[in-house]
């Protein structure tokens, strides 16, 4: 027997004569009299290799109980194919059947809804579109990586456990061993007999650690998983998600445009470049102008827009009649996606990159310009999606930072190990945060946010 | 102004006479009469750049305030350097402080030890081993998603937030929204207010949700965080650390043996290729055996070895006269450090990949042996670190593995899910988990796990 040939490779062999031994589940099996067909697929390629089966080959039972799902191993002969779409079949001559496949089978119908599908995320794998955008989502954090350390951005791994809150914001989950049982009978909570002798909450951000990997080693980068105990049941939302978050030394706010820029537009290439079966496929039946936004992105230079200039132009359409469902109350109010997407979509009709926001809707640890109003932030909007990118540059000054965190009521002794990179050897430097499902989102024109990641944490959900 | 030069580059350059601007942080400042010298440090490389200043450029106070620790930007021109063990060095014509560094610094000192070290992780980044050992731990990052790229294996993203216990074994940490004081108020634990309306933990493991992914996409690994709440104060636990595993659909032993062994060997080659300053350093300053020691398990093939025959040879050894501090109990043992070590360093004096154990000492989901008592496990262990990875063949039939379900007294109806992959169009696979942070000693020559991740969570602290 011949060693196992991936789908992928056997789809693009010319190789034809030869035998190869193939193995994958059936997504289809036909019969006429004279022959049967079985469409196999092994999550190789969104592509199906075409078996073809003389039936007198096979114990006639045994071959019908290879039904849709069923696992199979085929050795045959690898032969031009006469049908359309497809360079090549295998002329079965010996198929072994690993795993059949029960009629309640849950991914048995073509076109069921992704809702319940979400239901069965470990069975919806097999289907051609969690298989492409699970390819795909694998294709952009390769290209993650492959981007930070071709630009000598170190990964670094931030704790997930922290004692600290980030951004002085988010509910949290709290991470404990203590018998909440027994919590509850004796009637107190003793954090000392708690893992870590205090109380401790899953992370909200893994910046504020960046930042120290930053000012040390000069460029890092997280990526990993984040967590929000929002009780938000909306297709944006999930309790645990991937972020990414560059931290750069002596990186200015030009430097940090041209970074995020760079960076997504070579997210969005590789997938161009790398995903294109599945983007195809996904074009076809999710979203027929997918590749041509993805194309547009490539291509455009981003719009760079401050604040205050966004804020004009959405008061002069507004004059102009269009009505947005969130008013536009005017400088100092925070913009919601529906006028973020005005401007990406409708306005520009390219990427916006939104700077100097007003510093007091922005979090503590970003630096203000020289007008104390308003802050060097530069956030990435994006057609269907919204704020992309969440970028500033860091207050670098111990004293105003101090103050910041003063005025705004936060407790500065928690903050002591991140103060401390402003309290020796201080550097300007900058980052952003990138929600990774969000770009997920974007490049396959997925519409919830529950189907880009495999299983979803949301309000009353972690199965599996 | 030119722009920056990252010191790595600088120290690459032969362009002498060109004007050049560098930044980082001053490692060593030292002065004659008529010149100082500064070496600075960006975290690009081990390596400093030295800085030559002329005092009469400067103001003679501020350049008296830039200490060991402070942050400058120097521009100035790159020229042949006098001094041995370098090549070139900046004559600086203009000095910018970014941040100056108090006194009270406290990775001041050279010399100070790791213990000391770790109470100040978030500084200790900035000292030429921890920043050799984490552009180590990224460069093996990288590695690994190179690798497994490059073979066909998706990145897969499984949760951390968990309703279910991996291996029906190992302490878990609960993750809740509970407030805990009212928890302690009412007497009564109500998971239903809680935020997944039911008892949630962190992962132990991401294999079960890995073996999905694999039965679906047919290879993917894992490269995440996981968990155990062990209160374990020793050199070798973290209560939070990074694992990869790997899930392989159609993979039997052999195979499984073969990618163990050339994975493992590539991210060693990958070391040895592309961390060859920061090797240098940790040879000479942590283990002068460090290099030939990697270079040893690139060159060796890994001696495979039945566990059956690994406790005849322990058993041989023992009557020869040889003490181990844990017993040789005979077939059927759990073995320890001690015991893998010996088969390693004194007796193969190679890897091991030990194969075939007791199934009873094993987890559930591990294909048996035709024998009914071993099971197709592959654990490759390592000079220095004993078992590195942990690997097996998984059990593909329904019957065998609710069987053994049943067997362990595990509860069947929490692995439904799981069960589905062999009820729906089973598969044979194969995987393994590797535990991050054990590369990391290894390939670093480090002694304590708590110095090869950037903040340890560990009994009581959870620091930063």
């Amino acid at each position: 027997m011949s060693s196992r040939t991936k789908v992928v490779d056997a789809l693009r062999s010319t190789d034809f004569g030869k035998e190869i031994t193939v193995k994958g589940w059936v997504r289809s099996h036909r019969n006429s009299k004279a022959v049967d067909f079985i469409a196999l697929n092994d999550g190789s390629t969104i592509k199906n290799i075409q078996v073809v089966v003389d039936p007198s080959t096979m114990d006639a039972e045994q071959l019908k109980s290879i039904t849709t799902g069923a696992c199979i191993r085929v050795t045959g002969m690898l032969v031009e194919s006469q049908g359309k779409g497809q360079a090549c079949e295998v002329q079965s001559r010996e198929i072994e059947i690993y795993g059949l496949c029960p009629g309640d089978y849950p991914m048995q119908k073509k076109g069921q809804s992704f809702e319940y599908m979400r239901q069965f995320a470990h069975m919806r794998l097999r289907t051609n579109t969690f298989g492409a955008v699970f390819r795909i989502r694998h294709n952009m954090a390769i290209a993650v990586h492959k981007y930070f350390h071709d630009h000598g951005f170190y990964y670094f791994h931030t704790p997930l456990i922290t004692a600290s809150d980030a951004e002085g914001a988010g509910e949290m989950f709290q991470v404990t061993t203590l018998d909440l049982d027994r919590v509850a009978k004796s009637g107190e909570v003793d954090y000392e007999k708690d893992f870590f002798g205090k109380k401790t909450s899953l992370t909200v951000s893994g910046q504020l650690e960046g930042e120290l990997g930053a000012t040390a080693l000069g460029a890092i980068y997280t990526f990993g998983p984040t967590f929000r105990a929002e009780n938000s049941n909306t297709p944006r939302h999930l309790a645990e998600f991937w972020m990414i978050e560059p931290e750069v030394a002596f990186m200015d706010q030009k430097e940090l445009m041209d970074l995020e820029e760079d960076f997504i537009k070579y997210c969005v290439r590789w997938a161009l470049d790398n995903c294109h079966d599945d983007l195809e496929f996904l074009n076809q039946m999710i979203d027929k102008t997918l590749i041509q936004t993805l194309e547009s992105v490539v291509k455009e230079d981003f719009v760079r827009l401050t604040y205050t200039k966004g804020i004009r132009i959405l008061e002069e359409t507004v004059k102009q009649g269009r009505k947005f469902e969130f008013p536009i109350t005017g400088w100092g109010m925070d913009l919601s996606s529906e006028h973020e997407r005005f401007l990406v979509e409708e306005y520009f009709k390219r990427p916006v990159i939104m700077t100097d926001y007003p510093a007091s809707i922005k979090a503590f640890y970003m630096k203000k310009n020289a007008d104390g109003k308003t802050m060097q932030g530069t956030d990435v909007l994006f057609p269907r999606i919204g704020e992309i990118i969440g970028g500033s540059v860091r207050e670098e000054s111990y004293e105003k930072l101090v103050g910041e965190i003063e005025a705004r009521g936060m407790e500065e002794s928690t903050y002591g190990w991140y103060l401390d990179t402003r309290k020796y050897g201080s550097c300007p430097h900058a980052g952003f945060g990138l929600g990774f499902e969000r770009l997920i989102l974007f490049v396959t024109g997925m519409q919830n946010i529950r189907d880009v990641i495999p299983f979803a944490r949301t309000p009353k959900n972690a199965e599996f």
